[in-house]
């Protein structure tokens, strides 16, 4: 094995593990897993900045949700202390208390730096996971009649 | 100037250039910024591979339309031949032949490469400017937290 192969191969593991860990929840193994100044970049909101703010919306949204994702690695490659990985993800959540689950799919483009320990740590992720358009009208639909039925003064 | 900084100024001006270039339509000009296997990954849309992909897009695009783009570069990193870069960016779109002017922003995720002439050239482009569905989650996430509000009980 090359030093690059050990490289890719710890990037993989990396994924690998994040996935098993957010399936059983275990948000200190996940945590693990970033840097502090982690960034989580996506369209449409405020960047993600942290590993503390990661953990609040993560904790939280484990309160409410079983949360399974499956990603399929594409590409890594690394040079020096940088590394990138491109992955088709799929994020499924379930509300504990039953209902539908609700899916998203898209790639994600990932960035990794190598510490001064060896060890790879995530550093800045793009997520441009998206719901089906149709879902989302449908949804949209389901609220707006069910605001409608509360009707004004529903307060 | 260190090498670090060498790379990082050289990405910065990468970045200015292709916006200059796009704005003047210079097609060439752009594609001689990125790798013959350059991938471009955005939400809700398959990936679009290679610069022969993008420059057929691109030229349908400004035959129609003019586009503007601006980026604030929020961070650019080195290491070895990696490197990567968080913008954020506002595409204007304006039809040739008059009408709306269409806005989309938001962050990117670009990574580079070092070839072996030392240019610096994109590889990978994560594009998370806001879509329809991004819109469309949006406005879920209102709705619902109306929902919530005007929920059993009131608030």
């Amino acid at each position: 094995m090359t030093n690059r192969e050990r490289d890719v191969a710890a990037i993989r593991a990396l994924v690998d593990i994040w996935h098993r860990s957010t399936a059983a929840g275990d948000v200190a193994k996940i945590l693990s897993l970033m840097s502090e100044d982690v960034v989580f970049l996506t369209g449409g909101r405020p960047p993600l900045r942290g590993r503390e703010a990661f953990a609040r919306g993560l904790k939280q949204l484990l309160e409410t949700h079983r949360v399974e994702s499956k990603g399929e690695v594409r590409e890594v490659e690394t040079s020096g202390d940088l590394a990138y990985c491109w992955t088709n993800l799929t994020v499924a959540m379930t509300p504990i208390e039953g209902g539908a689950t609700t899916e998203r799919r898209g790639p994600t483009l990932s960035v990794f730096r190598r510490q001064t320990s060896g060890a790879w740590v995530l550093v800045r992720d793009a997520n441009m996971l998206t719901t089906d358009a149709a879902e989302l009208e449908l949804k949209i639909d389901n609220l707006e009649r069910e605001l409608m039925a509360d009707g004004p003064g529903g307060d």
